[in-house]
């Protein structure tokens, strides 16, 4: 696993391991042995060029410092790697060194590289989401019917049910999902264009070229080259960045829910997970803080790949080379608040006693809309309304319930349930089966 | 119109008057009376309160100034609007009072409010972008044939045609727009859901009263209330960035290609357009101008946006309240971008003997690729390379062409029409057809 | 007051005021005043041209809408406004006609108008900032002993002191301030460069009348104009958003302790402020929640300010004309977030009582620090912080407190205040005070 | 070097290294071991244990890996490491183990090790910024009497001298500059506060440790602990963002005096730089590409810190976990396009030939405001306008130059000079001497 100490807060191994140096050299050797193969196919160079590039490939001495070195004084890391390919080709066949990266232009390697790496994300993305959705999906059946307080600008509010809240982190993560799959499968593009994006090297063999190549390297050919037409990627960014989003709400309701003074849930712990340096007492809800600091990095990182859209002409000075390191950082950030989440929720300790205590606590205060609602008809909406904030205001002074205190002070009749937690969850079940099969409805 | 001068620059005349008082009053009236044609309906209100509601809203004489003020001490615009609607109602039908905003929380109005705001700007772009792709297809065909220097990191690459340009500024913007329309129909979705999401004050009525709802406003009815499941709206704005990135792309070009040192075209002009207050000599690209300044503000708006989505628990405390300025702000954004693109596109003027004469100016040294697809493989790599550098540095000093200069300096046999644009196109005929017609394939 | 509805939680009223057409009018306009005056007075216009000038200005008779939509054809508000300022003086003194906006560019109309605009909303900041100041100074005083439970990743921690805390807000919000002094003043400089920012028009005069002008308007003369050097202009926007996300701190922290279940404080309340629609039990801390979402809105209008810097050549394509709307939002949430903070420090209800019940509910575990701080020099390390975790997990359901716990557990000698918040307090006087006079240490 | 690959385009070498978990792992034991010593100076802890503890950590054998994956773990590299290093200090000096970390919390560490990585990147860029004025000043003098056009949204705009823009760079580069070396000295500053930033683990002593601590580390001891007040930190990111706009504005500059068809600047090339892979001829201008890449992604990075300032209570849940990686993208692109564009300065080549030529290409058209000045007073302003829009629009068809067709056109008399160059700098020299000196103003 090749995460650094500087990245161990904002990748997980899995995603760091994604964009490593192997992985990232692997990519591009992969784009130039396919590009070979796809011309010797269509004939616009010998096959045995297509071997010996593959075997020169496959040598694995590759010296990454001296690359990343040429990439930069390059600005690009297709130009060095086709010169060092070439370098090895030269040595065993050096009649097909010229073929090596053959009608190609170096940011061919570095998008369609890109698009591999993305294409490898994706699938531990996948993996992850299935986790997660499947742990929510069951904390919701399990607490369909696990009154809690609804909270709304962090002050008490009517009922809800924990299944509500699951269905609803769920119905929300799903969507951002579909929307992500989707700019992922846009994106699964070939990059290839040569200089001018014309394919003038290939003469009028141009797209079949392209069409060979997209299909060895299992991606989709696109209508034309995209060099300085960034929209899929900066679709697939948006994409990354509303899905984390989603991701660190549920984060943040997690870690007010675990709040000592609320208590409603608890992080699963485990080993390393959660304790303090200083404090033994703490269970810190680290996969949260994880995907929270995620969705507090990721607008910024979306905001960047959006200003790379506006590339100047047929190939950018300074619009792809803004790109790369951000999105490996942006779908890393998706990735590490994903895999918190879906940690959190597979483990998730849900407290259905103290989220009862809370509800309690109220006196019943979070019913007064209840009440509103028989007394305004009877009384008018302003006398009703003075009544309740009388009413409200000496509760927690003079003791007992919102019932209790509307007995003695109105004769309208109020419901015998007026607190009731389950006498006032309006169409929360129901909106919960929805949420958790969007499909049927 | 109702434009402001400090957002003479940042918005059209349209999409200004589009939020203005008026327009964000009467989209928040327009919600309270169709829930109350809704309630009355369901049954859940007395059918004349609908009626007596309805009639109070048409009354037209709501102070702005109180109601912003209000709004502002309250948090919310919705909180004042039913209060200052049920006083109307009080006064003619002093009985129906209480049903106003009834089972409803003031973030539905405002929620629901934006949705139909948004969906009347739909329609204001949609019709610019009709005119858009229009032109730029237009343009395209008519420049199938027009040959031009390719341009990669601002540098002389070999030729492409003006049609292959503009059918790839058409693309881009038309798969934005697919996305973007896609995002707006995910958001045209009613936002209904009281005080936590649950519909309480409505029983077991809540979800008739939602779909009645939302048949009446025009609608879609969502699984569930998504008061602080932001995703649908993330998701507009995010599909708003990348659409007016794609814009920006297009006038970036048009700004550079119409420098007077390039001079390939020019925009329209036209009255009080691109003149200068101390130069009389100037055409500034003002269309193009504008539609930068636009795509340059996309990104952050976007990334504000994105970092509303941690709303906490039901309802959020300085969640959605950071949306609606930062939403209108963006789509009038996008919306500039377009109107200008659009103007522009209408009227380019291109300049098809310009472009050959920079083509010209490079005395074919963007032919040196071709030439050295001939040369590799009989000299190899770096010898090519080598003899390629030494000409292509003194073609400047020595007059005469690549074609000459090789002529005398190799005895590989050149195709005669090395220096031929024509020649040298690829596949760019093809892929424009591609972009144009991007189903057909 | 001008505030629209679009923008009532975005910006004060003063603060819309500020920006309101009137104001942006009168600025560009004070500019034009000024500038025939310096040039009066340096001689380069006849003396009578700039009475001229004022008399017109006088009028007040700009149509603002045919203003601002000449001003988007234009890319520039400066143009039309000199245009239809030379109107109104050729009408009465057609001689000096030609004297209107002498020398300068429309760019110097802009952002000179833009300049004064800020100096003003400087002023109407200054005095919100004073008012919180003030406020938390003498909450900071009155709450020097009122402990109350450290939070870190919102889990109890050892005590500090609300007095502390209160300081810790002053001090990150003075720093700020006077950082955003800073820039402001770095920012009060007048732009004046004429067409290419050279003055050429003016000879050898150019820096005679911008030094009269910088006088005349109260600015700073800059070394030269600064038109696509924006760099002031981005250090201000970003003093702004650091500024406002340290008042969007306070906000937090305020609406985390408003809630129910923790109900440390209360925000002042008072009419129309933090009630529902349909919950009269409900207190909601609208302050904190405006000030949220105004830092929620900062960062991205910052990054929108910065991505501005690009500015081509001596005056952009594109750059300032994305500048103008953003920063005046940006101004503008920075002014909400401070008037909101400085009403609810004002007002702010703070209560002791719950701050030691949430305390005490620790049962103790909050010195576990403590203990291990004895224990482990005496059993090690893991032996120590074994036994701790062994305590605290069964503190709840033993009951007792830690203290007790631990005299049943080890012989190890604890303290005899061993869970005395005030006994382990460390430094916290100690820092309040630092941080409330910070120039004295 | 430990530059990756994925980030071969967004680093310098040496600014990747800054990084390296060598100098990560490095700067957390520095902490480690200075507060040991400051502990055992102050007497709280066992002097032995100081040099104990710096033995241990000089052992060398840290597993980056596991210390990466515990930090994910425990969400913060600070405890994972005081664990490993306590390990090793009980195996040579078990009696010390416990002094470990002695009342700091693992924030402490962590935000500590940033300050003094951050120190050393502040040496890294005062470097190259030295050279970049130097070689920019040499530039300004040299071409102080080179003219040039003036270009204003595009187009062409009177005349400047290279010596005027090179002095623009030049000053708003240094005055970001001052602002950046204000902000690093504002964050060389010591975080310690343990648990709740009270210092409660040291009793009376925690000053007295603090400033011993700082003092060894030679970083400021602030007023108290900032865990959760981060303006510091969100100040030097915005103070880093603005440096690189306006070292992006410069890059900008040079790439489009670059293009071929202006060829008023070229940049230094040499080995692996400005080629191409298929394009023998080109010269790209790829230190100016790296620049406005890195001046790209720098805003969006400063929206990210900025979103992190809202921090919970004492420590946050997401806050400063974010900034990790983040500030090291930001400094790392700063550092880039400073070492990028101090390459560009050193070695540009200027080539005032093509400036004269694209200045004559104009016909003097760009003194049209020059003429307009004196034909304005005689003719009035629309008459003076409209003779030399009809002018200016023929000259390019009829040949010849403003001047020439003026003198045919009208009888006001011109200046004998009227489209030389030199006589219409206004006060750009002046102006070029005032930027280079701002001081002596």
């Amino acid at each position: 696993m090749s995460m650094s100490l500087i990245e161990c807060l904002a990748a997980t191994g899995e995603l760091a391991e994604a964009f490593s140096d192997q992985r990232v050299l692997e990519a591009m050797l992969e784009f130039e042995c396919a590009l070979a193969r796809a011309g010797a196919r269509v004939g616009v160079i010998p096959a045995p060029a297509a071997d010996a590039i593959a075997a020169a490939a496959r040598t694995g001495d590759f010296d990454i410092a001296t690359l990343a070195a040429r990439a930069q004084r390059a600005g690009t890391p297709g130009l060095p790697l086709a010169a060092m390919l070439a370098e090895r080709v030269r040595v065993c066949a050096p009649a097909y060194e010229v073929y090596v990266h053959w009608g190609a232009t170096s940011q061919d390697t570095a998008d369609t590289a890109m698009m591999l790496l993305l294409r490898r994300c994706r699938e531990i993305l996948a993996a992850d989401q299935e986790q997660l959705e499947r742990a929510l999906a069951r904390l919701s059946d399990e607490h369909a019917a696990t009154v809690m307080l609804g909270r709304t600008l962090l002050q008490p509010a009517p009922p809800v049910t924990f299944g509500l809240k699951a269905a609803g982190w769920r119905a929300s993560i799903r969507r951002c999902w579909a929307r992500l799959l989707e700019a992922f499968e846009e994106a699964r593009v070939l990059q290839f264009g040569g200089a001018s994006g014309t394919l003038a090297a290939l003469g009028d063999r141009g797209i079949a070229v392209s069409e060979a190549l997209a299909e060895d390297l299992g991606l989709r050919c696109p209508e034309a080259p995209w060099h300085a037409h960034r929209d899929r990627v900066a679709a697939l960014a948006a994409a990354l960045g509303v899905y984390t989003g989603a991701l660190g709400k549920m984060a943040l309701d997690i870690s007010l829910l675990a709040q000592a003074e609320v208590a409603e849930v608890s992080e699963p712990g485990g080993a390393g997970r959660g304790g303090s340096s200083t404090m033994p007492h703490k269970r810190n809800p680290i996969a949260s803080t994880l995907a929270v600091a995620a969705a507090r990095r990721a607008p910024g990182l979306v905001a960047g790949l959006l200003a790379c859209m506006l590339q100047e002409h047929e190939r950018a000075a300074g619009g792809w080379q803004a790109e790369w390191s951000t999105l490996a950082a942006l779908v890393q950030s998706a990735g590490l608040a994903l895999a918190s989440m879906a940690e959190a929720a597979e483990g998730l300790q849900v407290h259905p006693g103290n989220m009862r205590r809370n509800l309690d606590a109220t006196r019943g205060a979070v019913f007064a809309e209840r009440a509103f609602l028989h007394m305004a008809p009877v009384l008018g909406r302003e006398a009703a309304r003075a009544l309740l904030d009388h009413v409200c205001a000496r509760l927690d002074s003079e003791g007992g319930t919102l019932a209790e205190a509307l007995a003695s002070a109105t004769e309208v009749a109020m419901p015998g349930d007026l607190d009731s937690p389950d006498a006032y969850l309006g169409s929360a079940e129901n909106f919960r089966r929805r949420l958790l099969s969007p499909q049927e409805d």
